[in-house]
């Protein structure tokens, strides 16, 4: 059965962050989800320590630190998507938040180990409260965070909420749509046993590599040409010598 | 088909954003896509006039501005995925991308006009590229955009290089994988017709909001014990009282 | 004498972002500040627990929580800058950093309680340090935190070094010159007592509000047709009613 | 005289964007600046052609493109400071504002042509405008970057609206406060010749660096025990072997 799990990052479990969270957590069971909700200040989940700094082999799951970690990563592995609800401090997430998603690297860094992450696959979703502005800032890093880890974010799978006043029924329903896409996504995803991170695929990178520098060889000659077709078009008085002209037989990068 | 579209953000089709989205498409066509690269800054594509502040309604496609987006549009429309790559300026998007995406609002916009963003389900990915850093921060912005026009996100679907060296194979293996990735989710969805954004379900949200008020009514109550623990706890020399005991019949929020 | 505080937010005290930090150390010494450093993962600093969520009023100096912030605090606000070094995880700042800036709450909440913040006026640089991407996007965070809590940030007061390789003379050098360029700055500002934040002028606001709406009236009038004459350059083959006819008599916003 | 330079990223100037900056433009004024205010949707600014990805030297002031940044070139060089307002398009810059940043690259590479950046020393001020949400993100990245060009960035010199309600008199005073400071700050330092990239402290670097790693390698010693002992205190029932044990002999990096 698909099951998705529902990350509280406020210190409060009756407040906005809360109660938009709730509103995820419906959107998922609505659809069928079996769903679990965890307050992360009621858990005691110490900082990452950057083994890997001294030794990227050191950090694999499972985490050499002994916190409620334990619990809450064995309901990560256990779950198809996970939706974490953060308040806005200071324009980012709470370090709790934080410390929970540096925490997962135990899971991304078995890439490095046996060649796949834990959560490759997982579907994930966003919501982040507050009464100033920072939400989309703070959602933003988590979610590249995520995806770098493995995890697939679904449309309209981030809400937010910045303001002191009870949040409207639209913005309720984004957050009901929010627990509702992962759960839709993570059921079509569990049909399809994907491998999305295909590093056999390393053989074929060698030939490509020839065919697209000799498309870039070509392209440059013509291109260099176009360049200068825009760039005179611009120099309408001629303040300088285009710089392209000098460029032609340099090694040119990016 | 599946068709994904390649969106070059920089002014060169010879460099290095060039060459990391050629292996971005090469990944696509690895899994059966259809593809079509196009170089923005060979196209005329004006700044985004922000109709909508005028007008909510005034925002829809067609879009007024007749100018090379009519054509990029249409390429939208018929595809099932679309992969960025931008130069990282500043870090962030170059100037180009960033028209780009600001004219994507009639897209999205249509939301407010008939409900349905046009470009929900389709599938996205970003590759960023320079000499200096700023790439995740530039990746991070477009993908929260994308998201909440309605696109997915699938995993390892980002990539970039900053450094003035030639990527390494495992570089060109990500952004492989980046074009690879969303024609494989663009090839799961097409077989599912889901409805992203529920608008429908809004009639549930009265209902679901007593409950969780209920939840978080008593929640609170019980909290707030929990809380003082939790401060106590932490309040060893106690130089204040708690800021919780004065709370308790205040209207609290976030 | 003017004082900086070197912040390290890794858990190591001999890596790169110690390394870094003690260069930036070097650059505040070498123009004659006083210098502390503190190794953040050696202190206990518990996570900030949102007080003012409950109640803006009871989060405010000294915080309630007693931990070792109680040195750091008095440290901050015995130097005139501090520069925070930080391991970037997962494109952000490491938790335990993010717990820091969370506990700084205390001080700029001051506003609302006697309309100062505790840390106006002081100065503020940034490190970062990782193997991979996400410096800037961590560092802006940051910066952007700090600026709204009442710091200054000099010119080319944050660097980065986001590899395994050892930094070259210049990242050194980046990295000196952020001390140097925080410690300069506090040197100059320690001479003039400037009240950034002045909230008496809010007695000018209403003068000045009808005056900008009389322009605003009138630049509306005359900016439609202008914008008409661009909206109309664009569309060429007019495929549409341009958005600016309808919304003259309308009450336009953004 | 103290001159700053205020920058409409709207295609509006009568809307809530050339508000907030008029407020700012009057918080300059009201402690002397000389001011002057551009709306840059009415000028033709073309797109930053990436000159420097074919040849570093290739981007100097004055740029190749001849358009409308000739006349604003010349006013931001002839200022102390500028206030930039964006309208937030996808929780970012409009990119007719990320076309300005980018063109402003000749004045900061003329670091790599004669040692230093043309608006080093200058200050600045961001101010953005929306009815959603990315302020903060938008205003972050604009931030990071002018900072690194070499501006000066003040305490509260940033400030956003970020709903369709017009602004109440404590977002407009915090408008007027950003224009004060850049304003503030621009008359303390242009008393203050301070070179604030200083490229000849490159010969200290080789010294410093010797003590730094001597003080690295005997923390390294020092801390790896202490680590060991705050890793030990977590590892509770020890499910694995301390990653730092098999650390000591290595290379450490971060």
């Amino acid at each position: 059965m698909t099951k998705v799990l529902f990350l509280n990052g406020s210190p409060r479990n009756y407040g906005l962050t809360y109660t938009l969270l709730s509103f995820a957590l419906r959107g998922a069971s609505s659809v069928g989800a079996e769903t679990k909700l965890f307050n992360l200040y009621e858990l005691e989940i110490h900082p990452c320590l950057g083994c890997l700094s001294d030794n990227q082999s050191s950090c694999m799951y499972p985490c050499v630190i002994d916190d409620d970690m334990k619990k809450i990563y064995h309901e990560v592995l256990s779950s198809n998507g996970i939706v974490i609800a953060t308040p806005i401090y200071w324009f980012a997430p709470s370090g709790v938040v934080k410390n929970f998603i540096d925490r997962l690297t135990v899971f991304e860094n078995m890439i490095f180990i046996n060649g796949r992450s834990l959560v490759e696959g997982k579907i994930a979703g966003v919501i982040a409260v507050g009464n100033d502005g920072g939400a989309v800032q703070a959602i933003s890093s988590i979610i590249s965070a995520l995806i770098s880890m493995g995890f697939s974010v679904p449309p309209f799978s981030f809400c937010y909420h910045t303001s002191n006043e009870e949040p409207n029924d639209n913005t309720l329903l984004d957050a009901f749509n929010v627990g509702r896409n992962v759960a839709l996504l993570a059921k079509v995803l569990e049909r399809n046993e994907i491998k999305w991170y295909d590093t056999k695929r390393i053989e074929e990178i060698s030939f490509i590599k020839e065919e697209v520098k000799t498309i870039c060889k070509l392209n440059k000659e013509i291109n260099l040409l176009k360049r200068n077709t825009i760039i005179n078009k611009l120099i309408l008085n001629g303040n300088a010598i285009s710089p392209l002209e000098e460029v032609k037989n340099k090694n040119v990068r990016s």
